[in-house]
């Protein structure tokens, strides 16, 4: 770093990039020497001195003290990084799939190489989460992390339960608004929340995650009527990830849909807004909201970042958070099956005499007690249509009974879990 | 820092510092070698090696790096803690009273003399609030900062609303649950936010704020028929700390009760629980949410001061958030008749015809318009309960017009701001 001027090198000037670019502009320490893009011919808004479409130009530019990696994806970001990181150069990334799948090596290869490696914006956007955990929060023994970490998700369901429409017409509505990918498997099939869960619980609970380990569910499977008897109940749908410490010291790793009580507050953050709850010891349960994407929210992290490596290098001013939270302890992963949960499920039945008793007594044989239930009129097929909520019951029983109900035709057309 | 142990001495062990000493036993690296209370003799359920009733004890103690005070009050830990700051001394406080009064003072103190002052606990107990804003949030220039920030005062609310009795009762209700003390005149008179909201003004504006120009009014005249109308119109009352940047470059800060919209997520911040909202470019809104005091949750803060403090001496890694942000610009700050808002107006009338009337067209000659009026039916001694929620206007016109409906026999019982 000369003259205390700290040189950039940043991959990718899409949205995110233009964004930190705009916001690095006010600070006369820090100046953006290389850009790397796929297209170097595209028209851009902002002024870059060098473009290159090679970003191991980045990674091998002896000028360059930190490169910025905000392109997504792990081809070629792993290798550009790695290269980077052989060089000397501090890391400051977004990248959540590549964090949540090639963390561990990333993180050795930093720490061998005395350089630091930041990723605030990977998981919540703007929510300033990774650097309280980190920090201020530090003294803490946490048994839980919840959140709703995807916009692009939370978008669809709060559509859907505004407007009364089915999950293929606001895919489209979000797919329009540039709030939904054209290939949107990423974020509806819970990927994207996925990555994010598995990074907040490697800082949380200081072990190494196997993200293929974490059960998944997406919400392409929910359906009106699933969020208008959840409604009658007292309930939203939300998509959430959750990782929390089981008695066993296992911990239980998920993302799929919830019921939330229509009172609390995670059933207030709608559209594209973003929240993370912690629970620990001593400080109780703490919870940040925000913007989880877009170009201000992103920079934002991505310049808080790289401000602190500024302060830390130059120490001029010292504020740095401290690079993952070293561990070579690997987690004991819970398989959903061992975890309890409260259900909702939707259950369609011919409309025969003693459908309701049928239910009560499969749940009764498997352990499982019932909190509401509700029968939803006859449809003109002769079908109703019923929904049951459970107390607390073990993944396992509750599979079972839904298999039991499903040989004797009734079929259990969807399972929530409810928190 | 010998043998990388951090040495620590307490002043104050009651329910914070128990708290304190408890949450920092699991830390080898650091040991508390003294702490100094007002009572030698009480016993206790921690056990400190060293126990003083002199502070400066601690103070002038050359074995200890870190003076961590948890007593609160002006006297004696001012000049306890400029003393610990000359002898090159770190500094960790929940002093909010001491920080917004003589924060200038302490702050330049500690700058000359190289060391650094924490205070993430001053603000909002549990909730990392100083830390996000200085460091993962430090690229962005805010507009405003508002919160509920004070437990007590909000407790007393939510009860009021919730059992329909009066705010005597709940205070009574809250002094016996240990919410409120003997003399609550600190908390409900709302000088406990005015020093928190002085405090976030200084970090989030860069600023030096005088906190004698704080606008200030506490929830001691909400009465039950406030929170009746306020709820028949859709809206909550909370007491929070305003600050937001006006126009002219003013500062408009201020302390006061205010309508929210009971869908709001401020309106779901009940009992003792606070929150800090922060807007600001390029991030956005962002929102923090937690326990606001007790003894787990304010030592949950300070500790992550500490383990910041420890880590940054030892460079064995690098958390540190910086201390205040240092400033030599006094903050312009708005007086409150020349700033904005909705209000929401509880009057008195006699039952006389044309009295809503005389309302309408006080208001339109003081260039307030009406959003809603709203007739309580007539009392016993033939009066009547209007309430009025206006349209945003000046509060210098908002003011002249109840000084002019007062001259007229309508009585304008109470004034709170709607947001």
């Amino acid at each position: 770093m000369e003259n205390n001027v700290l040189k950039i090198g940043i991959i990718g000037l899409g949205v995110v990039g233009t964004g930190v670019v705009k916001a690095l502009s006010k600070f006369d320490n820090i100046k953006i020497l290389k850009a790397a893009v796929r297209n170097k011919n595209k028209k851009r808004e902002i002024d870059v001195q060098y473009i290159t479409d090679d970003p191991f130009e980045i990674a091998n530019d002896p000028e360059i003290d930190v490169v910025v990696e905000v392109a997504g994806g792990v081809d070629p970001c792993l290798d550009v990084l790695k290269t980077a990181i052989k060089n000397k150069k501090h890391i400051v990334t977004a990248n959540k799939e590549l964090l949540a799948k090639f963390g561990d090596e990333i993180f050795s290869l930093a720490n061998e190489n005395n350089v630091t490696v930041l990723y605030e914006a990977a998981v919540a956007g703007g929510i300033p989460i990774i650097g309280p955990i980190k920090t201020t929060l530090r003294g803490n023994e946490f048994n839980k992390v919840m959140g709703i970490l995807n916009g692009t998700t939370n978008y669809i369901l709060t559509k859907m339960e505004e407007d009364g429409v089915s999950y293929l017409e606001c895919l489209k509505d979000a797919q329009k608004l540039g709030y939904a990918e054209a290939d949107p498997t990423n974020d509806v099939e819970g990927f994207d929340t996925m990555f994010k869960i598995a990074i907040l619980s490697n800082i949380v609970f200081h072990k190494k995650i196997d993200y293929k380990k974490i059960y998944r569910e997406g919400i392409t499977k929910i359906t009106q009527d699933d969020i208008k008897c959840a409604k009658e109940l007292g309930y939203k749908i939300k998509l959430i990830g959750l990782a929390q410490k089981l008695e066993n010291d296992e911990l239980d790793i998920r993302v799929h849909p919830v019921l939330v009580e229509e009172n609390s507050m995670l059933a207030k953050i709608s559209n594209a807004i973003n929240t993370v709850q912690l629970e620990g010891a001593p400080v109780g349960s703490v919870m940040f909201t925000g913007p989880g994407a877009g170009e201000g929210p992103t920079a934002s992290s991505v310049v808080g970042d790289i401000l602190a490596i500024a302060a830390e290098i130059s120490y001029t001013d010292t504020i740095l958070p401290s690079t993952r939270v070293k561990t070579d302890v690997q987690a004991k992963q819970a398989d959903i099956l061992n975890t309890k949960n409260s259900y909702f499920l939707a259950i369609n039945a011919q409309n025969a005499r003693g459908t309701i008793g049928t239910i009560g007594s499969v749940c009764a044989e498997n352990n499982i007690n019932l909190q509401s239930i509700l029968q939803k009129g006859i449809k003109e097929d002769n079908t109703a249509l019923i929904v049951v909520i459970t107390e607390t019951s073990y993944e396992k029983d509750i599979q079972n009974a839904v298999k039991k109900l499903n040989e004797q035709n009734i079929k259990v057309t969807n399972l929530i879990r409810v928190i």
